[in-house]
C-alpha cells in the first residue's frame, strides 16, 4: 500500500522513519516495569504494571504493536491488519457495513467485543449504546491496523492529539514520529491536519502505522486542489477528496455543515470572529457565492458516501468562540441548531456521529455547552476542544484549555481535543505533543473519577498506597509519565537508599507527615481506635481540655 | 535590623544576595513593554502595559518596588517602610491595633484605602467586609514593608507560594530569590516553610524584603527548638516561638488547633493517614501524651499573642486528604467543625482569621468543601491547596491541582496555595517556581472570569483583540508570560516581518481563519449583516437551500 511512497521518498527519509520507531525489546513506557498484556479471544492489549510488593495494576493501552517487545514493526510495511478478517466475515454473512447499523439489527460486532474488554463492561451495553447513537466505535473498513476503541458519555472519556503539517514547516516522518509519540502517551485517536504539501503521502503514512482512529478534516485537501481560493471550492471538488480519504482509510472526517449562509452575520460583531479554519473557509464561499453551504445543502450525499466506509462523522463547530467574549453567542448556538438537524439525518443513513464543541469558555458557561448538545443534539458524543477557561496565558493553553477540558468531560463530553503549549502561537514540536496529552490525559481521568467510572480510581488508589508506603519505584511506574517523576525525584536525592527513604526533599526525615502517620499506626494506636469507637466514636462528647468560653473584648462579628 | 544577619553571613553570601536582586532599570517584567505606575494619595502600585494601539493596559502589580526602575533596592537594608507612619498614626489616635477591630468601630484605615484602589472597589465596602470577617487584611504592624492586599470571596482570587528550605537542600539567598521571583510573577502572599537550619535568618531575610505578606507555620520552628522529637514539644516553647515570629513581622501564621486528640483514630482506616506537616506532629503529641492538643487548648491565649501585632490565623488543616481515596471523610470534617469553633473564638479577641483546605478532591466532592467551610466558619475566608483532582500525575501536580483550584475559586475560595510540579517528589527550584506561580494566576484569574468580577474580562478582552488584529508584540506583552509566549513564536516564524504577520505558523498565510474573517468583514459585510438584521435576524426562516427531508433507508435512532 506504500509502494506509491517508496518513489517519493529519499533512503534518507526512510530510514529517519525507521529510527524513530521504538526498537524491538526496548520498553516504550520510558523505564517503567510494565509487560504488554493480550486480554480475551481477541486479544485486547492491555498494560500491566508490575508492583514491588508482587501485586499488579492493569491499564488501558493505546500505544498499540511498537510497545510490544515480541513485535517486529516495519514502518514501510505498515502494522498488522488487526480487523480485516473480521470486516470480511461481515461481509460474508450480509451484514451491515457500520456498527450503528449493525447494532440496531441486535448484532454485536467484533469490534463492540473488542472495546467491552478494553472498557471493562458488558458487550450487549456496547451494543445498545452504539444503537443509540449515544456511542460511536470510528472504524473504516479500509482502515483494519486500527484497534478499536469507543467514544461516548457511558465510558472512560478519550482524548485526541492533532498533529500535522503546514505551509510554513515540519516535515512527513515528523507528524509519523508525532503519531507514535502522542499514541505511546495515551492519545486515543489522532487526528491528521495537514495543510502542506504531499497531504495524502502524510496520510497514507500515518493511517498504515497508526494504531488509533484517525480524523481529518477533507476541506483543507480539497482547498489545496483549488489553489487555496475558498471561492473555487465545489461539491465536486469536495466529494471526490471525501471519496479519496475514505478509500484510504480516514476513521472519521471533520465536517463544518453548520455553517449557514444565513449564520456567518451574526459572526460580524464578535471579538474575534471565525477562528475555525474550515468554518471561515464555509463563511468565505457562502459570502463570495451568497449560496447556501453546499456541504449543508449535500449533506445528505454525504452521508450515503460515509456510510459505505462505515466513516463517522466529527459535525465540527466552525462558528466556535475564539475569545472568552464570544463563548456562548447567537451564532455558536445557531449552528448548534444546524448540527442537531443533521445529526438526526446522518442517523437515518446509518451513519456514526458526533459533535465537536469549544473552544474558549468561562468556567461558568461551560455547562450550558454540554446540557444544550445533548438536548439538540440527541445524545450524540461530544467532540470538544479545550475549552480554554481564559484568554491571557498563551503560551499555557495547556493549561487554561485542561482545567475546562476536565471540567466539561465531567459534564458529560465524550472526547477531549488537546491544546499544546503552542496553541495561539506555534506548531507543536515532539515535546508540546507529550506536554498536550498527559495534560489530557490528566483532565480526562479526572472526568472519570467524577463520574464515578468503576476502574478510574484503582489507579489512583494504587499510586496512593505506594507513596503511603514509600514504595517510590512504584509511585514512578504508576505515574502518568514514569520518566519524569523519577528525574525530579533524583534531582534532589539522587542516591539509591533514597529510593527505600522514608522520607523526601521536601519536608526531610524529621518532618515527613507520612512517616509520623506510620509511627502513629505502629504505636498501639489501632487499639485506641478501636477503644474510642466503643466508646461511641462519637467526636463532639464533652471533653475537660475544651478552651472555655471566650471571656472580655469585643462582640461577635457584625 | 539585619545587623544581626551582617555577623552570620560571608561576603560571598551578602554578593549572592545582591546579585539576585533585579538590577536598577532593568524591566523586571521579562520583555514586556510597561511602567510602573502609582495611583492615588496612597500611591497604590499598577503594572501598566503601553500597546501598539496606542492604548494602555492596566493590571494588579504584586511585584513590589524591586519592577520600578525609579528605585534602588538593597536586600541589607530591606525595603522601604511603606506603613510604618500610617502604624505609628493609628497608636497615636488610640484607635485599636487590628484591622477588624478598626472595621468594626467604623474606621476606614489607610490599609483598607489602599486595597480599595487596587482593587477598583469601594473602601467602605472593604471596611464592611473586613468588619464582618467575610475578609482579611494580613498586615502584622512589625512588617511595614508590605504593600496591602485583601483575601476574601469578594475580591480578587489571591494566589500564595511556599517556599522554605529544608534539612536536606537549599539555602538562604536561594529562599530569597524564590521570593522575589514568586512576587515579580504574581504570587500575592509568600510562605516560609522552612524547617532547617538558619529559620530565624531566612526569615528575617525573606519579611524584611517582601513586599507581600509572609505567612509561616511556628510549629516547624517549635519543633527545631526540640531537637525535632514532637513529644516534647510544649505550649511554653510554642507560645515563645511565635512571640519570636510575631516580633519579627510574620503577617500570618498556620496554626493547626483543629487536630484534636479525639479526631486521631479517625485518620487510622485512611489510606494516606495524615499528610499535614503540622497535622501529623500534632497527632504525634497528643497520642504520645494522650492529652488534648495543647494548640487547642490554649487558642484563647494565643489570640491575645496575635492581636497585640494584627498576625491573622490561617486555621491550618492538619487532617486534610492526602489521596482521592480520603477526600471529604469523617476526619477532615470533624476538624473543620472545630475550626469553626475557633473562628468564633478568635473573631471574639479581635483576631483576623482565614481557614485552611484541601488538599486531594475529586471534582465532584469539590462543591461540598466550599459550601460546609462557609457555613461551619461563617464566611471566613477559604485558603486552599489545590486541590489535586487525581493522584496519578506526580511531576504535573500543578496541573491536577490547577483544575481543582480554578474550580474551588470559583466557588468561592478567597486564595489558592500554589502547587509546583516538583510535589510529592522533591523541592521547587526557581523554575517550578515560577511554573507553579503562572499556573495559578491562571486558576485565579479563570475563578474571577467566572465570578464576574468587574476587571477581571478587559484583560482577556484587551488579549483577544490583539489576537484578532494581528498585533503579536501586544499578545506577547498582555499575556501572563511574556518571555515564553514570545519565544515559542518565534521558535518557529523568527524574523521580524512575522511579528505583523497575519498569520502564523500554525496554519499558514492560506488557512489563516482569522484573517479570512478580516476579509469577510472588509467585503462589505457589515451592510449585508444590518440588511439581514432588519429582515428580522431571524435565523430560522425557512430557506430554498434547505436539505430535503430525508428519504429512504433506517429507522430513527432507537
Amino acid at each position: 500500500m506504500l509502494t506509491g511512497l517508496r518513489g517519493r521518498l529519499t533512503a534518507a527519509d526512510r530510514q529517519n522513519l525507521l529510527r524513530i520507531m521504538p526498537a524491538k525489546g526496548v520498553c516504550a513506557m520510558n523505564g517503567a516495569r510494565f509487560s504488554k498484556i493480550y486480554t480475551g479471544d481477541l486479544r485486547v492489549p492491555m498494560r500491566q504494571v508490575h508492583l514491588s510488593n508482587g501485586s499488579t495494576v492493569t491499564l488501558y493501552d493505546t500505544s498499540g504493536p511498537y510497545t510490544d517487545p515480541a513485535l517486529e514493526t516495519d514502518v514501510r510495511r505498515g502494522l498488522p491488519r488487526l480487523r480485516e478478517q473480521w470486516v470480511r466475515e461481515r461481509r460474508a454473512a450480509g451484514h451491515p457495513v457500520t456498527q450503528v447499523a449493525c447494532a440496531r439489527k441486535g448484532l454485536i460486532t467484533k469490534e463492540m467485543e473488542f472495546v467491552a474488554v478494553r472498557e471493562g463492561l458488558d458487550a450487549e451495553f456496547v451494543r445498545q449504546e452504539v444503537a443509540a447513537g449515544r456511542a460511536i466505535i470510528p472504524a473504516n473498513v479500509n482502515h483494519p491496523e486500527s484497534e478499536p476503541m469507543i467514544i461516548g458519555r457511558n465510558f472512560l472519556v478519550k482524548i485526541n492529539a492533532n498533529i500535522g503539517n503546514s505551509a510554513v514547516t515540519s516535515s512527513i516522518e515528523e507528524e509519523v514520529e508525532k503519531m507514535t509519540w502522542a499514541t505511546r502517551w495515551g492519545a486515543d485517536t489522532i487526528m491528521d491536519l495537514s495543510t502542506g504539501p504531499d497531504i495524502h503521502e502524510t496520510r497514507e503514512w500515518i493511517i498504515r502505522n497508526s494504531p488509533v482512529p484517525v480524523g481529518t478534516v477533507p476541506i483543507y485537501q480539497a482547498l489545496e486542489k483549488v489553489k487555496g481560493r475558498p471561492e473555487d471550492l465545489s461539491w465536486e471538488v469536495y466529494r471526490d477528496t471525501l471519496i479519496e480519504q475514505c478509500e484510504q482509510g480516514v476513521d472519521y472526517v471533520t465536517v463544518h455543515a453548520g455553517v449557514r449562509l444565513e449564520h456567518v452575520p451574526l459572526t460580524v460583531r464578535r471579538k474575534t470572529g471565525i477562528v475555525s479554519r474550515g468554518g471561515s473557509i464555509m463563511a468565505a464561499w457562502c459570502l463570495a457565492h451568497h449560496r447556501e453551504s453546499f456541504l449543508y445543502e449535500y449533506f445528505a450525499e454525504m452521508c450515503e458516501i460515509l456510510a459505505r466506509y462505515d466513516v463517522s462523522f466529527s459535525l465540527g463547530d466552525g462558528l466556535r468562540p475564539g475569545s472568552i467574549a464570544d463563548a456562548n453567542d447567537e451564532a455558536q448556538f445557531a449552528e448548534l441548531r444546524t448540527l442537531g438537524e443533521l445529526t438526526t439525518i446522518a442517523r437515518e443513513h446509518d451513519v456514526q456521529v458526533m459533535i465537536e464543541g469549544p473552544g474558549h469558555v468561562p468556567m461558568h458557561k461551560i455547562k450550558e455547552n454540554v446540557d444544550l448538545q445533548r438536548e439538540l443534539c440527541d445524545d450524540a458524543p461530544f467532540y470538544t476542544l479545550g475549552p480554554l477557561v481564559t484568554d491571557i496565558a498563551p503560551g499555557y493553553d495547556h493549561i487554561t484549555s485542561g482545567i475546562g477540558a476536565a471540567m466539561i468531560g465531567w459534564f458529560g463530553t465524550a472526547m477531549l481535543c488537546y491544546v499544546t503549549p503552542k496553541e495561539h502561537l506555534g506548531l507543536p514540536d515532539k515535546d508540546d505533543v507529550k506536554t498536550g496529552v498527559i495534560t489530557y490525559k490528566i483532565a480526562a481521568h479526572a472526568a472519570d473519577l467524577a463520574k464515578g467510572h468503576p476502574r478510574a480510581q484503582e489507579w489512583d488508589d494504587a499510586l496512593s498506597d505506594a507513596r503511603f508506603e514509600f514504595r517510590w519505584e512504584d509511585q514512578f511506574d504508576l505515574s502518568l509519565d514514569p520518566e519524569t517523576a523519577r528525574a525530579f525525584h533524583d534531582e534532589t536525592l539522587p542516591a539509591a537508599p533514597a529510593k527505600t527513604a522514608h522520607f523526601c526533599s521536601m519536608c526531610g526525615p524529621k518532618f515527613c507527615s507520612m512517616r509520623i502517620s506510620h509511627d502513629i499506626r505502629e504505636a498501639g494506636f489501632a487499639e485506641k481506635a478501636a477503644e474510642f469507637r466503643q466508646r461511641g466514636g462519637t467526636v463532639y462528647i464533652d471533653q475537660p481540655g475544651r478552651v472555655s468560653p471566650p471571656t472580655g473584648a469585643s462582640t461577635s462579628p457584625v
